[in-house]
């Protein structure tokens, strides 16, 4: 009788809470409607991406405590799309609720701040550039020293696509940069200039029974610190550096009892391979998933939320790509829908400059051939 | 500057109108959101399958004139989940809104009603068995000489899954038919009984270009007439029979000046394959789409409404499967969600026995493999 002791899922279940109503959670919502999981979305805005996507949609401000406390008791789980919310106060409510938030807001809280996440890389053994601590003009002058005037200062908190990183290769853009630690009172970090040759990124995802999966390594474009494209998957078979990443990604999901997707941003400087970033959550360089794998990271997500049994999709196609679609103006965008692509569009309700409105998903017989039909396709785009 | 005269597609356009907000509404529903096309459901109560997947819903019945009109002033084009509506009023109602339906009512006139459906199928030439029209005592009695008292009555309107289908073996069978007669008012087809070997089926969709894509041919199981089972595909190549009926079955729509997708089911005699059904609108039997080709049923049927350009899918697995998830009572449904399959649940607000509540999609080598995958994992599910 093993089959009655399976964690059967009543569909009278409380909703599956989800912080937030941007892309990524309008993404995870349309694969919990898939699966038929009830969701409630808590989020500012009715044209909000995830908002308009669900009738389960609570408004209301995520940095309220009540508004908080009242949708924690509604859910019986809850997971978040952006891990730049107050840690504390979420794990406080999780325990006043008795509701799980997945991730755990103590991963959110090392993984929100770039000093405790660099600490947590290398207390765990992954390789990243080094650091350090940098509150005020001395510190930073100390590091510019340290670092041989070539170095990047990061705001500790709350920096994304490139705002709250700033390079400095010289004494004047140090000078420039100085003002910036009056009107940041979290502090920044410093780390050595990573003079990289390209940048990879891989998606781990961590089952609460324990297991861990990762996807392939993939590599990824940036253009103005935006994203721009994804292409994959890149064979870790032939190359020792990434077959040991990849394990010591895995045991560091499990050492922490990490549960969720987890974004990994890589450098490759062509002699070795460093962590840049990691994020508590899914991520945009993971959206290629939906198209060519077995299973999303949105799903997967969601499964592990859950607690459901995790299981590492497979590749559909030898080669993948995933092209976003950043607005150049604050035009309304139009669009072809392609027969050749796959179009995943957010329905933000204003286009601006930079903003990540959407994007394609291709795939080929090379991840190269992908690419270029992604790229050809463009021009179907206008945003 | 090709470019410039493509059909763009500004988000601003009015929404596409879905009439009906059953399962196969809320699967069109959720492939919309993926492309970001906005999306307005017309549906009777808020717990509707189709209602919770979206904010574009207005609560209203099907066959209320000036509800469907208030709708269809609403939106850009507007599509359906059920032929079986009043299919000249839409006709009237398009006209005076101006806003095109799709399939078009007049094919949603003839494929409603099993006779003028068999007539057309005469009339271009695709294989179906004999059949009279049976509207009193006397043509009854005809019907059941004509065929050897081997027949099949089936109401000529709003049959599905077996209600409205009487098999007819001897005069008693006959004899407790016929008190049908009085509460049909809209009559009866009698068809030669056919003793097939095998169910078949398959999805052709028609874009407004005039381009034809079909899906490979699949066999269908049904158990108590209602569908349990399809797995696929099976080769038209080496079947000079399928491919002949492939083709007839593309020139049919072509002809026809079809738009959409339209669902087909077959009779496999051994000697014959001979067209059962037709249904204008997606279909259960192409449900498996979701996850074993590169293109969707419900997406394809969305691009042929709007008027964007179709290419046939690609098969991602060599053998797929879809397995209904059939109510078998009342209870509250549960489920386990395992890594090998893909759930697909409609969070219908009932369970009752037979009932459609969900369906998985599994991919494998072959056909068999994938089913047998399917029939194993049936037990996760308590419906």
């Amino acid at each position: 009788m093993k089959q009655a002791h399976r964690p059967l899922h009543p569909t009278s279940m409380k909703p599956l809470g989800i912080l937030g109503g941007g892309q990524l959670a309008r993404m995870m919502v349309l694969k919990a409607h898939e699966m038929g999981l009830p969701v409630l979305v808590l989020s500012e805005n009715p044209d909000d991406p995830a908002a308009q996507v669900t009738q389960g949609w609570v408004q209301g401000k995520l940095d309220d405590e009540k508004t908080l406390k009242t949708f924690l008791a509604r859910c019986q789980r809850v997971t978040f799309e952006s891990e730049f919310l107050d840690a504390d106060r979420l794990a406080t409510l999780s325990r006043a609720t008795r509701t799980p938030i997945f991730p755990k807001p103590r991963h959110m809280a090392l993984l929100q701040d770039r000093w405790t996440q660099k600490k947590l890389l290398l207390k765990h053994g992954l390789p990243t550039s080094p650091f350090v601590r940098v509150d005020d003009e001395s510190s930073a002058q100390k590091a510019f020293n340290q670092f041989d005037g070539q170095l990047v200062f990061k705001k500790r908190r709350f920096g994304y696509d490139g705002y709250g990183t700033f390079v400095v290769r010289n004494a004047k853009d140090l000078a420039s940069f100085l003002p910036e630690l009056e009107h940041n009172p979290h502090g920044f970090i410093a780390e050595a200039f990573i003079p990289f040759q390209r940048e990879l990124a891989i998606m781990a995802v961590r089952g609460q029974k324990g297991e861990v999966l990762t996807f392939p390594f993939v590599e990824t474009y940036q253009e103005n610190s935006r994203c721009l494209w994804v292409k994959g998957p890149l064979s870790a078979k032939q190359n020792r550096t990434l077959k040991q990443l990849q394990k010591r990604i895995q045991d560091f999901l499990k050492t922490m009892g990490y549960v969720g997707a987890m974004g990994i941003e890589l450098f490759d400087t062509g002699r070795e391979i460093l962590v840049n970033e990691l994020a508590p959550r899914v991520h945009n360089s993971g959206h290629y998933s939906l198209d060519a794998l077995s299973e999303d990271q949105f799903s997967l997500h969601l499964k592990a939320v859950l607690g459901y049994e995790l299981q590492a999709p497979q590749l559909i196609a030898p080669g993948f790509a995933m092209l976003n679609l950043l607005g150049s103006s604050a035009r309304a965008p139009q669009w072809h829908l392609s027969p050749e692509v796959h179009l995943h569009w957010y329905g933000k309700n204003q286009n601006r400059a930079g903003r990540k409105m959407g994007h394609i998903n291709t795939l080929g017989l090379t991840p190269e051939k992908a690419l270029a039909l992604a790229l050809k396709h463009r021009s179907d785009f206008r945003v």
